[in-house]
């Protein structure tokens, strides 16, 4: 078998391994696609050099079926299609004590503090897995992840139906986020100045505007009888992005912050007193959302086949990359960069003895 | 009678001024104090110059007794002690619309957008009276707006009994929201830099560190078991205090903005996404929080004796001014210069008709 190892130098290896036999409370699972986000980019790039240990497997968006169950693992079988929720948390620390596992101050990431799920076959603690229906192809279903993230942000705010939301940043993440919410019956606007990411989004019936062309204040105000968005999602990791997110806001409104900007940025503070605004930070899901978000897949109602740009196999995972790296990736947005939306990686066996 | 007016280029001057006969719906007051809020300061620094228009009467932290009721007022007479909720709201803009209207669009703040209570006799709209029980000191009374400000500032986190809350900033509000917080029940330590300033939290027996000699995040830490605080409260207006109140919550955690910063400040997002951080801005108050914070002063639920660091007549209204200006004003803070706490101005009759 094969895995893709980050090995520093902004380099992806694919190179030989073992599979990993599960030990008790494990198992091990054929892999089917992976999925790369954004911060798999930002680890390509160095920027979290300080957390991951290279070589490392990466990837933390995936599906596959069970190949291998581990000593006293019940409830699973071998076939079992199947995700992995890649959040490991540790039971004592006062985040976990409080209930909030998914902040565990010693969180083990999969794909980012361990090894991840670009390879053929993945070991991981059978607590982590979540069940996956039959009738969901598992090419959408390592959407499962960044589509929990979104479930997980739209619940933050708690976001209510008929409520104005706007989206900054239609990356994948952020068009699952515009998808979700418009579930909620919310009426949804999303800023993008990528002319690719508009159009994906356009095609799933999003209202967008270009923030190069079109004030966003004024464009909100005007859709809003002047008062302004009841939350904003800032998924574009850009400070301009941010701006916008705040200045949009209604009194009241609750901005969640789900990019990732890694230094401090300059944030209109007067404004959050003005109108007494609320920052939400956002990071994660719970096992809610992960189900959830199994759940609107399964059922069709969050359409992302229009999000999956390409597919690449797993000898070619070094190519995948440079396909999403083509954009200019510096913010700490959780997606990839311009002109392209999700790239996933095919990581089953070439002699094709499983099937999406 | 007589007003302190700030007149632009720093200066306060107490001019003599003609009575104002109550139009119908309003009432006249004979003023008994006022108080000076660092947002007066901040008005005879010239920070405010583009909203406020000079010569304009200060001051809209009083209390009074009800000379003169005009055409259509019920339920008020002559000799009535009340102070003045100083929010005149439109009515009619998007944030009255959705119920928030002290966040009124087009708000009228009475002492800043128009005439102040730092004279002998003020004209009011009846509607922003508040009632003070005839067992409150006058004196005292005039602590209602800022106990009112604390009130919702407790209320806006929704603190709850047993949280662990930082407060930074000792200067009046600051104190005060210490004060409410620990009535609610929760485990309070308040940061201060200035000796005064904590000399005068830790006699109303108030937890104070010195973030100039104590590691701000280290101590709170310590005092929770490692977890950080459920909420902290950003009473400074200055950059270090607002990076604390970041730096020291707990998963979860709440963090009120209560000062003001006016330009924009440089926030550490990546830790509101790390550890799903709240930011609430808070501003101003419901009629609720000035009927809660009568209560609470009338009760002697809120000892506010110790932070009148001086009373001073109108005729000296400059000194007050002056005495509160000695401090290095030059942040955000609602509250005053560093060496003093609450200054009043008696703007009783020198005759002496007017008692506390």
């Amino acid at each position: 078998m094969h895995q893709a190892t980050y090995t520093g130098d902004r380099t992806v290896l694919v190179r030989p391994c073992a599979a990993v036999p599960p030990a008790a409370g494990q198992v091990r699972i054929d892999v089917a696609f992976t999925g790369i986000c954004g911060t798999d980019l930002h680890i390509l790039h160095g920027a979290m050099d300080a957390r991951v240990s290279p070589p490392t497997v990466l990837g933390h968006e995936m599906s596959g079926r069970i190949a291998e169950v581990g000593a006293g693992v019940t409830g699973w079988q071998r076939g079992d299609p199947v995700t992995v929720m890649p959040t490991a948390s540790c039971g004592d620390c006062p985040a976990c004590g409080a209930g909030h596992t998914h902040l565990c101050h010693r969180l083990d990431f999969l794909g980012i503090d361990s090894a991840g799920a670009m390879q053929n076959s993945w070991t991981v603690p059978a607590e982590l897995l979540v069940r996956l229906p039959e009738g969901l192809r598992l090419d959408r279903a390592a959407l499962v992840e960044p589509t929990a993230v979104a479930v997980h942000d739209v619940r933050r705010c708690a976001l209510a139906a008929d409520e104005q939301a706007v989206v900054v940043g239609a990356g994948p993440v952020g068009v699952l986020i515009a998808l979700v919410a418009r579930r909620v019956g919310a009426d949804v606007l999303v800023v993008e100045p990528d002319a690719h990411r508009r159009s994906t989004a356009e095609k799933l019936g999003l209202a967008c505007i270009d923030p190069s062309v079109t004030d966003v204040v004024a464009a909100v105000e005007s859709r809003t009888g002047g008062a302004g968005a009841a939350v904003a999602f800032e998924v574009s990791g850009a400070a301009a992005g941010a701006a916008s997110a705040v200045a949009c806001l209604r009194a009241r409104g609750r901005l969640v912050l789900v990019a990732i900007h890694p230094t401090p940025r300059e944030v209109d503070l007067h404004r959050f007193f003005q109108r007494e605004l609320t920052l939400l930070g956002a990071r994660l899901y719970h096992r809610e959302d992960f189900e959830e978000a199994v759940r609107l897949l399964a059922a069709g109602e969050i359409p992302v086949d229009g999000l999956v740009s390409r597919i690449e196999p797993l000898a070619r995972a070094d190519a995948a990359f440079a396909a999403l790296d083509s954009g200019a990736l510096d913010s700490g947005a959780l997606d990839s960069g311009a002109g392209v939306m999700k790239v996933l990686v095919d990581c089953r066996p070439t002699d094709g003895t499983e099937s999406a």
